[in-house]
């Protein structure tokens, strides 16, 4: 029997964010938030493994309900059996590998977040009803996802859809990654005290130093923008989308300052045979979009 | 009930290749070859349609079958329905919206010769078994297809799996599809005569110059060939095979002379999440390759 209701956790670096949904209406009931608290330990596991738990046991009983299904996700790469993370390093101590299942004593389904965030989109958001999206994620890097076909393209190992690590600059210097002028090095946070050799804090800095008149802004803004487009152009001769979602701070805080020039690169560089144009559009399931994102693998229509 | 042979129609520039096909043991039982001539007209239709249908009629009187279920491969976009071409200007002329199935009035799919030819080495070459898998096809210029999860990636309008025209050097020209610096201009005979500035006329002169020890030659392959690692090194990132595939006459033609010094420039492209490295071997179903992909949509295992 399909349940009726399923547990989303979206397990981030800062934040831990559980809903319970209605899996029908898509109607979240209660949602609740708690800090990650990385690198904290109780006994041998990660303090966020706990948070997990209490969380989930917290939803239940507000709903009177008790063994729901559980999506949840995290950064880095999951198991394609969906019941762990198999490979983040650096941070989330204690995340990789751990059996959430087994930890959980339930059916949970692992998926790593910016898998989420794009389900979440194709649930309740800006790509409701796609079958072929792709998803950019602007924020501190550039993350990305992939749907073909109506489903997720996780890949061999879960490594597909890292869409900002593909090279626009061959000749430019390796990312963390090893690719050479990637996509990452053009656009997002990360890079950008390098590429503006500190003169902008953030990407928002930028965006509102450009929107006020200041000239080295824009035209910083603008050749992010350019490498933007020419990955965006890249990967529709690749994917082959309906429709293509920006979403994360950065495109969501810069809106217009964003999509207007964007458009206008894509008018020259978008292959578009027989005029047919690729839509473009902002992602719109806010920040719950991670939560519906793992719940939505309970669905049968999607993922 | 599951048909026991179907013919494969690989329609070419040049040639059009027909051949017989034993679905269960993947035995090609009768094969015929025939000039295409595009461009020449009999009735309102292209020479070459009525060909197609003359081998067919040729290759079921030799089998004693009839109305057995053709695949057809071309080049161009081919539409969703798998009924005709929709899209592919400039040469194969008629091609353009020919339906296939009212034409030679039995089941007909019709398939991206490129798309096809991966599905040839999914059925009985290089990436058999292999669920997640992209070949590129060097040759005039570089074509490719991409396998998912089992399925091929055929996007919205059958525009997956344009692996050439992915941008490598945002700020060089662009190709003829507005991509700029795509792969395509960097590999292959098409831009060779540019790159090469009239030096070599096709890219086996040039790996054999540079294997005899021509300076000139030998650093123009390599940087073509540290190009294509870039651009495998993207896709990697972005559509996580198990396996990629290298097929065409160059790479074939090239061989070693190819794959060791890719394989050394992967060494320090590729991310390899946890020492994972992804097999690359180059294609091995040979000249029949789009017929046996073109029947392989027949089967319920593949495509």
């Amino acid at each position: 029997m399909k349940p009726s209701f399923a547990i989303g956790i979206d397990l981030g670096g800062t934040n831990i964010k559980a809903s319970l949904i209605d899996l029908g209406s898509g109607e979240r009931r209660y949602s609740l938030s708690r800090p990650t608290l990385d690198g904290e330990k109780q006994g041998h596991l990660p303090r966020f493994a706990w948070t997990v738990r209490e969380l989930i046991a917290e939803l239940e009983l507000k709903a009177g309900l008790h063994g729901l299904p559980v999506g949840l996700s995290a950064p880095g790469l999951a198991n394609p059996s969906g019941h762990c993370i198999d490979w983040m390093p650096g941070r989330m101590h204690g995340l990789e590998k751990l059996d959430w299942p087994d930890f959980l004593q339930r059916e949970v389904r692992v998926l790593n977040d910016a898998h989420a965030a794009l389900l979440g989109e194709v649930w309740i958001g800006a790509a409701k009803g796609c079958r072929d999206v792709f998803m950019m994620t602007l924020g501190t890097g550039v993350g990305g996802a992939v749907l073909s076909d109506g489903r997720l393209l996780r890949g061999a190992i879960g490594r597909g859809g890292h869409l900002g690590h593909i090279s626009v600059q061959a000749d430019a210097p390796a990312d963390d990654f090893n690719t050479p002028g990637s996509l990452e090095a053009f656009l997002g946070n990360q890079s950008l005290l390098l590429r503006s050799s500190g003169r902008y804090p953030n990407t928002h800095a930028l965006v509102s130093a450009a929107a006020a008149g200041d000239e080295i802004a824009r035209q910083l803004w603008i050749e992010s923008v350019r490498y933007l487009a020419v990955g965006i152009a890249s990967l529709i001769n690749v994917l082959d989308p309906e429709c293509v979602i920006l979403g994360g701070g950065i495109a969501i805080g810069a809106g217009d300052e964003l999509m207007i020039p964007l458009k206008a690169f894509l008018e020259k560089m978008e292959w578009r045979p027989g005029g047919h144009a690729v839509k473009l559009v902002l992602a719109s399931a806010g920040e719950w979009a991670g939560s519906y994102g793992c719940v939505a693998q309970f669905l049968s229509t999607i993922g």
